[in-house]
């Protein structure tokens, strides 16, 4: 089996940049397109660590590429931007195969083209465990405010695209079942090693006239006090419209886990949810309210809950 | 000791945006200013990794942050942009010093100030080993071409700007004396632990008619090669120019290394080089010229050498 080690960081540099193609790519730095005018450049970036975020006999190596910018892009779309662009930087011992760069330069390309954006450059680092690290470049079009953390206002609709606790449900099924889940669970698996964002809905949010949005990464109730608090409003979460699906009541019953948990604290699923005066956007549902206050509750009482913490 | 694991990822956040102040930060992603119109966005991205690149017995916390962010910058200003923002990936155990994380934050801030930049967020992420991701954010203003690696021309000068092979010498020292090196040296330690870039340098190449440019980070030859091949051209060295100072001569006879490999092929000084039509621009000096054909030579010789590689 060939290794990284085998074909060097050029070999890998070689290989990432054939299956994630990018005019951009190859320079001291990447310059991209001219902006528009009257726009900004919006920026983040998240890592995922073997082991901790993946487990390499769960997820393929295409899974951890469209994860690493799925997580990254879901960030970009929360601030009602479009994803432009992304660099990667690959840590890594000399002993990692290169199907598994081979994989994961696909996953990237597979996910990172359904946005219209591109892998523009990267780095390769030998290390002891490895990491992807994904750093999104957003573009804001005009002079409308940024979907803030702070900007959610009393009397605006909470609106969510994406799945909530399918994620946390497939990651249950995977560690209950050792690996070998039952077909029936497939899209709650898939949910878990594959999120799905949906492109583009973080610009409608905003051209709709959202004014607040945010991801459910580290679990729903958690991102939500989050906009609670910066924003100073309550939140109030509609039970029948974020109540788990019978496929995860199901999966509640396989694996001796109240399915509620995973809406409640699952994160990952990256749904994203906006907050707004006006319509419902395309592509989102209503699943709650703002108010006065600075409390999160599910049907105007207090849930019971944890979210995800690295440390 | 209090660590990473006790305070956890809030609290190291907290610690970061204290030391590293940023009103762009703390949002799902951050959003940068206005872009000028006819600019265009510039992006990079390397890592550090703790053992490989950097031994916490001789850099000390804030080395470290200064030199993730210039090794970083230099890219940018390879370019011929303004590095304007950078986002930090942060892998590290929970074992990791509170104190370790205040000194990183510390140095970032220190040299990221004298570019008039931000760190405007980041990541925090558990991992077995420590490793620090900048990805750089600049801005390349105006509708000339960005200083690309295929765009050096025949009769063209190539300057300098910056110590070249201090790097090495420094490692070299740290590595003979064991951490302990004389305080004779101690410009040549600093060179490795913490290399200097000025400021603006690419941009004003640029503005003065510079085409091509790179930063000194694999080493000397290796990144001249890589001009070389790119523009098809030769580049033949001044070896009066680039020869080593009395200092790297005397690490030299301390160390038994011939000084000369440090020059050719050491590497990570980040002396921005240039190449250009033009008047030697403001704080660079002349070392060599660019002609037909693809070789590197040194007073027309082929020179000796090896570079930087990962694996």
């Amino acid at each position: 089996m060939k290794t990284l080690g085998d074909i060097g960081e050029h070999g890998a540099i070689d290989i990432i940049t054939r299956l994630a193609p990018s005019a951009l790519n190859g320079d001291d730095a990447a310059v991209l397109y001219n902006s528009p005018p009257n726009s900004r450049t919006v920026v983040t970036t998240d890592s995922l660590v073997l082991g901790r975020h993946f487990r390499l006999d769960w997820s393929s190596p295409e899974d951890i590429g469209h994860k690493a910018i799925v997580q990254n892009f879901a960030d970009i779309e929360a601030m009602g931007a479009r994803p432009v662009a992304a660099v990667m930087a690959l840590n890594a011992p000399p002993s990692t195969p290169v199907s598994f760069i081979e994989g994961l330069a696909r996953g990237i390309h597979d996910e990172i083209k359904e946005f219209a954006a591109e892998l523009v450059g990267g780095d390769i680092t030998a290390s002891d465990e490895i990491i992807v690290t994904i750093t999104a470049i957003g573009s804001l079009g005009g002079s409308a405010a940024p979907l803030n953390l702070n900007a959610a206002k009393p009397g605006q609709k909470l609106v969510a695209s994406g799945v909530i606790g399918h994620s946390a449900a497939g990651l249950a099924l995977l560690q209950h079942f050792e690996g070998n889940v039952p077909e029936e669970f497939a899209p709650l698996v898939h949910a878990h090693l594959r999120p799905r964002l949906q492109p583009s809905r973080g610009m409608i949010a905003r051209a709709t006239g959202a004014t607040c949005a945010t991801d459910n990464s580290d679990g729903l109730l958690v991102d939500l006090e989050t906009i609670a608090t910066r924003s100073g409003v309550s939140i109030n979460l509609n039970a029948d419209a974020i109540a788990p699906t019978d496929l995860m009541h199901a999966a509640g019953e396989a694996t001796g886990i109240d399915p509620w948990q995973w809406v409640y604290s699952g994160g990952e699923d990256h749904t994203l949810m906006a907050t707004t005066h006006h319509d419902v956007p395309s592509g989102f549902r209503h699943i709650g309210d703002v108010g006065r206050g600075n409390t999160v509750t599910v049907g105007g009482k207090t849930p019971a809950h944890t979210g995800w913490v690295s440390f």
